[in-house]
């Protein structure tokens, strides 16, 4: 086509690619790829009021579909204020395509008030980075850049102004994705053979091997040896409820994972790491794997998981006796995962009286709908989520795989995007909110289905504990009044913020008033928050 | 000391070197530096919900004193997310201490979920990087940190938890500050030599020229030589108003600056960088030197430029008659300069009828009041201030040095603790505003005398106009629905945010409803908004 510019060339070559929404935040040097959304209807370019709304919600679009969205930033500034989510995107290997507009490659050396390293923020966070130099090249680029993300990578392509104004250009046809390596076959035989020791065994599910076809493999396998099935903390996408294999996660706090994974002797990694503690606190080992444990790595990051599990499956439940080899202990403990291999159908009932946040995980657990996608960043207030919503009709949990805080909000905003035919609940910490309100906003442009609760304690509840934790505060020292007014969040009102985004919101206070406005918001499209305000 | 940790003999040296103030947004690796303000109570840790506000406080702050406040961020998200205000602070070269909280040293290995490339981030915007690796060393490390910045730099200190919770440590005392360099005579010798060519001379000032003692000397100069004074575009902190030099700020958009700059055959720098376009424009040129201009830097960062005009205004405006060798001309515009040389004291009336964006200028240069602190991130809404301000009483204006929006409410609350008997004005753009509006959460928790006007135009008005700059859209080819829907911001309320985050607020549709919630907000202590809404 003649006539066409870098930015035209570029989001054809994205949409050819099947890179159809870009949750966008763009500035000056992006005006020509704005314009030129117009000329490509494939391409939904949608606002968000902060760069780290954009990157969450691409996040969120690309764990709930397996393939890219793009986010448009604005310079090192605008990809530094994206960076934080896209931290967790980095953890939970999304595949996600970045965007990074940059002064004309001319006015680079003027050193303009917005120029800064763009490259070293990229390399960061990016499994992929490349600068785009001439119009001519740019398509290909994002051709490349579409491939590689779809590997689970973050790919930035620096974008700068002339290269998106300047003409000639075309657009590239979308190159072949590369599937995950499979696993060969002795790394399948290892495992089976540990399997086949007799000794205690742990399987740690991780990335996509945490949906339902890896998570039906690795219960088989754990029926038929007695292995252990645990998941990885902080899943991106975890698969759950009523007929899918339980699998617990481990935990968070490692006096909590420690009798979880103790007396393992093999630890078979399936798409996760091995695990480690979150932070280190003093006199406290920063690994998880128990003395003595030795570790395999069944199937590691970019390789496929789910396949791996099912070949072993095939070889240690399908064909030889593996239980008449296994202890008594371990032919007990197999029937046992046999008969739970999927969870039964089971809700919590509704309480009543006033509000606490195990009330709360009681009322989420009553009523979650079939097909819900949860993104999960209530921190503190969520610990009894789990288990309240493990019998719940089957649904997907996305959890804070970086550990930034500021994801949730962003995260269901694009998950909703991803979905628009299932209900979004954004369970959501009071302090963690506030790093990506704005998200609200998003959510009532768009439409969005997303019903948020905010669990709201009014304070840092998580660090109030880890003060303690890291023996900086105790019984025998407590925390002083200059330490506690980093932790306490006094005087926020959600329900105002949420009327100041455009979001329909109630506050409840008791058990009755959360479950009365869970249920409104599920019956009404478009997005809904809740303000579960907390002891 | 004996007993005292890292975290305890950091926060002590820093006190001793004049650090007074640590906005904080910490973590888990922070605790036992949390802990520790309890004992040094010479350090007021305050917090803010988002890094961004954190970083933007301690710009303003170290504007407005010209010594550092520290930021106190977690981990490499935590620094990604205040990056942005750190690149406004490298721009405007404000003194300012970073804390990077980092995992323990033994920690970093495991690759725990929240560990990232620290060295990167901080490597894109700081004039100084450490990463103190023992608690023996912290102290000496932050003193140093302290002196670099004391220069007009970031200085980022990167502490693992380890250093923070181990012993032994004890603090280090203050390193001297180094004054600004002064600038050789050769230097001044030929700026004055360009100023007695009788060629077209304009100074364009910067950096901590533009206070009045700078700004004075300039006027000296100009009065004596006809050189024509400019501000640079986006000043750090421009003292202005009744009784001081007027200076003209360089516009922001090129066609209008190049008429300020026509006809300059010696452009002399003192503080300021030579003058560039702010973005690429297709077939513009990025530098706005004229042709045939010769530039001489007469203070450039790091050098006393206020010093240098003292100097040069004893060369050329006492002793010889500098008026004699120039032309008819150059003494006409240096008498109307001289008569000029201290902006009278005059403001506009106050505006009736329904507001608009040049009312709203009117009624805040009616009503500004004596010693404000202008945080100017009103954007294109503003561009009627300069000269509705002029001639109010003397304040100082902070503007957004480096292009990264979501300054203006953070800056604010750093110059409100700065300066706590000073009335402080934020003037925000809407959509600027939401990139930090936690800031108003910081305002009303430390009751901090700040008065923001939103200036409400639901749209990125500086993008619509930019689209068309850039040649993406314009009347041939007006901007599309796709492109509109990326450039409006429809459904914001800022009254019910600011009631969300406990600012009392009201919203102006008049100009009479803007001066009377002016009015009432600058006789009643604490944190106001007013929303005004244009058309």
């Amino acid at each position: 086509m003649s006539g066409m510019n870098g930015a035209q060339a570029l989001i054809r070559t994205l949409t050819g690619a099947g890179v159809e929404v870009c949750f966008s935040n763009p500035g000056t040097s992006e005006m020509h790829f704005v314009a030129a959304l117009d000329s490509v209807p494939q391409m939904r370019g949608m606002l968000c009021l902060f760069e780290g709304v954009a990157t969450g919600a691409a996040d969120g679009y690309g764990r709930m579909t397996g393939r890219p969205a793009a986010a448009l930033l604005h310079l090192g500034p605008g990809l530094a204020n994206g960076l934080a989510n896209l931290h967790n995107a980095r953890r939970a290997a999304t595949p996600l395509v970045t965007v990074v507009g940059d002064h004309a490659t001319y006015h680079k050396r003027f050193d303009a008030p917005l120029e800064s390293d763009i490259d070293a923020l990229a390399g960061s966070v990016s499994g992929w980075t490349r600068r785009s130099l001439r119009s001519a090249d740019v398509a290909a680029d994002a051709a490349e850049a579409v491939a590689a993300a779809s590997a689970g990578l973050i790919a930035t392509l620096i974008l700068p102004a002339d290269v998106s104004w300047s003409e000639p250009a075309e657009p590239a046809p979308a190159l072949p994705v590369r599937p995950p390596s499979p696993v060969p076959e002795d790394v399948i035989a290892t495992a089976a053979k540990a399997l086949r020791s007799g000794e205690p065994c742990t399987i740690l599910l991780g990335g996509t091997a945490v949906r339902r076809p890896g998570l039906e493999a690795a219960s088989q396998i754990a029926g038929a040896t007695g292995a252990r099935l645990l998941c990885e903390t902080f899943p991106a996408r975890l698969e759950r409820g009523a007929g899918l294999p339980p699998v617990p996660r481990l935990a968070y706090l490692a006096e909590m994972a420690a009798p979880q994974l103790a007396g393992t002797r093999h630890l078979i990694l399936a798409g996760a790491q091995a695990p480690v503690s979150f932070f280190a606190y003093p006199g406290q080992p920063s690994s998880l794997v128990p003395a003595g444990c030795e570790v395999h790595t069944l199937a590691g990051r970019g390789e496929d998981g789910p396949g791996a599990l099912a070949a072993l499956a095939d070889l240690v439940a399908a064909g030889a006796p593996v239980q008449s080899r296994a202890t008594a202990q371990a032919r007990a403990t197999a029937q046992a995962w046999a008969t739970a291999q999927a969870h039964p159908a089971e809700r919590p009932g509704l309480p009543d009286g006033a509000l606490t946040a195990e009330k709360a995980s009681a009322v989420i657990g009553a009523l979650l709908p079939e097909g819900a996608i949860v993104s999960d960043e209530s921190n503190t207030s969520g610990l009894g989520l789990g288990s309240a919503t493990a019998g719940a009709p089957p649904h997907d949990w996305l959890t804070l795989t970086g550990g930034a805080i500021g994801q949730g909000l962003p995260l269901a905003a694009g998950a909703a995007v991803a979905c628009p035919d299932r209900p979004v609940i954004a369970l959501e910490a009071d302090g963690s909110a506030m790093y990506t309100i704005s998200a609200l906003w998003t959510h009532a442009r768009q439409g969005l289905d997303v019903t948020t609760v905010i669990f709201s304690n009014r304070s840092y509840a998580i660090l109030a504990m880890e003060l303690e934790r890291v023996g900086a505060a105790g019984e025998a020292a407590p925390a002083g009044k200059a330490a506690r007014s980093l932790l306490d969040l006094p005087g926020l009102d959600f329900t105002a913020l949420a009327a100041g985004l455009g979001v329909p919101a109630s506050r409840a206070t008791t058990a009755g008033e959360l479950a009365a406005g869970l249920r409104q918001a599920l019956a009404e499209p478009g997005p809904h928050l809740i303000e579960a305000v907390l002891p």
